[in-house]
C-alpha cells in the first residue's frame, strides 16, 4: 500500500491533464484510487485524442449550470463567493470525486484514448489536491 | 480489511450528513469504500460549511428532473409508484453509488469542507444502508 | 487479488446487464471493483425489476443531451465521428467510469433490486472492455 497527494494549478475552468504523473507512480500490480479534496473542481476520464473534446464538454455544462449571474439561475442562493460559485458545487455533485483504475504489471488500465484531468470549475487559479492510493 | 453497514434515516429529498460515523468508524491506513445499496438515492460528498449549498443543489436537481406530474416529462413511463419515483432514478444515475477516499494514520482524506451525505431522492421516509470497506 | 476482463457486446444506445457474470467471478470477502476502457459508454447499477426504467433512463439523457444534428447542440465542434459523438462523451462524464462493491463471503454487496450495466452511449455495435480487480 502506497499514498501520495498530486496537487494540480489550475488557472480558470477546464480539463486539466495529469495522466502522465500518474503513470510515473504506479507500479506492480493493484488498484490505483484517486481522490479530488475539493467541492467545485471533479476528476474525469475522457479523451485524450482530440482537444475539441474538452473545449466542448466545458461548453455543455456551462450552459447546463449556468453562472448565478444568469436570471435563469435566480432561484439559487448560495452566491457570496461570485457567480460562479454554486454552479461549481453543482458541477462537482455531477462529476466523479473518486475514480479506481486496475494496475497490472505496474500499467494503468486505462483504453487507448483515456486521460486522466482535474476539470476546474472555478474561474479563480486554485491549487487542487489529488489524493492517490494504490492497494492491493 | 473491515466491513460494515451505515444505515441513515430519511424523511423526504435532500442531504444527510454522516460522515462523523464514518469518522469514528476507520482507523489505520488504507482505502475506504462506501456503497448505497439503492437505486432512488445517491452518496455524496459535498460542502458542509454553508447550508444553503445543500438546499441549491436539492433545487437544481429537481428542476433538471422534475416529478413525473409535470408535462415536460409526459414522456417517462415508469410512474406507478408515484411521480417522485422515476426522478429518483435519474437522479441516482448522474450522482455516485459508491465513493473511495484514503485513509491515512485513522484520519479520512477529506478536504477542509467536505463532508459525507446520503442524497435522499424520495419523498417518503426510507431507511437507507450504506456498506462500508476498509481495505489496504 | 485477482483481476479478469468482462466484455460486452453492445447493438445501440440503451442499458446491458452483466450482473451475472459478475456473481460468478467473485468469491471470498473482498472489494469488487469494475473499470470501464471506454470514454463513449458508461457503467451503471439501476433497477433490475422493470424494464420501462432503462427505457426512461435513456429518454432522458438523450433529451438532456440530443444528437449534435439537433439545432440546439450546434454549439458543439467536435462532430466528425458523427451526430451521437460528442453527446456520448457528455453522457460519460455524467455517469460512472468505476464502480467498487463490498464483497462478503462470495456475494456481491447489491440491493435487492441493483443490478449492474453497460450503458452505451454510440449507436453502431462495440464491443466494451470492463476490467474487473477483486481486492482486499
Amino acid at each position: 500500500m502506497r499514498q501520495t497527494t498530486f496537487t494540480i494549478q489550475t488557472d480558470g475552468p477546464g480539463l486539466y491533464e495529469f495522466t502522465s504523473q500518474v503513470r510515473d507512480w504506479v507500479s506492480d500490480n493493484g488498484l490505483l484510487t484517486l481522490f479530488i479534496r475539493h467541492t467545485s473542481a471533479s476528476l474525469l476520464i475522457q479523451e485524450n485524442a482530440d482537444p475539441e473534446v474538452q473545449t466542448d464538454l466545458r461548453a455543455f455544462f456551462d450552459r447546463l449550470v449556468p453562472p448565478t449571474s444568469d436570471p435563469a439561475m435566480s432561484y439559487l442562493t448560495h452566491t457570496y463567493e461570485g457567480p460562479d460559485d454554486m454552479p461549481a458545487h453543482i458541477k462537482a455533485a455531477m462529476m466523479p470525486v473518486s475514480l479506481s483504475i486496475p494496475v497490472t504489471s505496474g500499467r494503468l488500465g486505462l483504453g487507448t484514448w483515456q486521460g486522466i484531468y482535474v476539470f476546474e470549475h472555478r474561474t479563480r487559479p486554485h491549487r487542487r489536491e489529488v489524493l492517490a492510493h494504490l492497494g492491493t
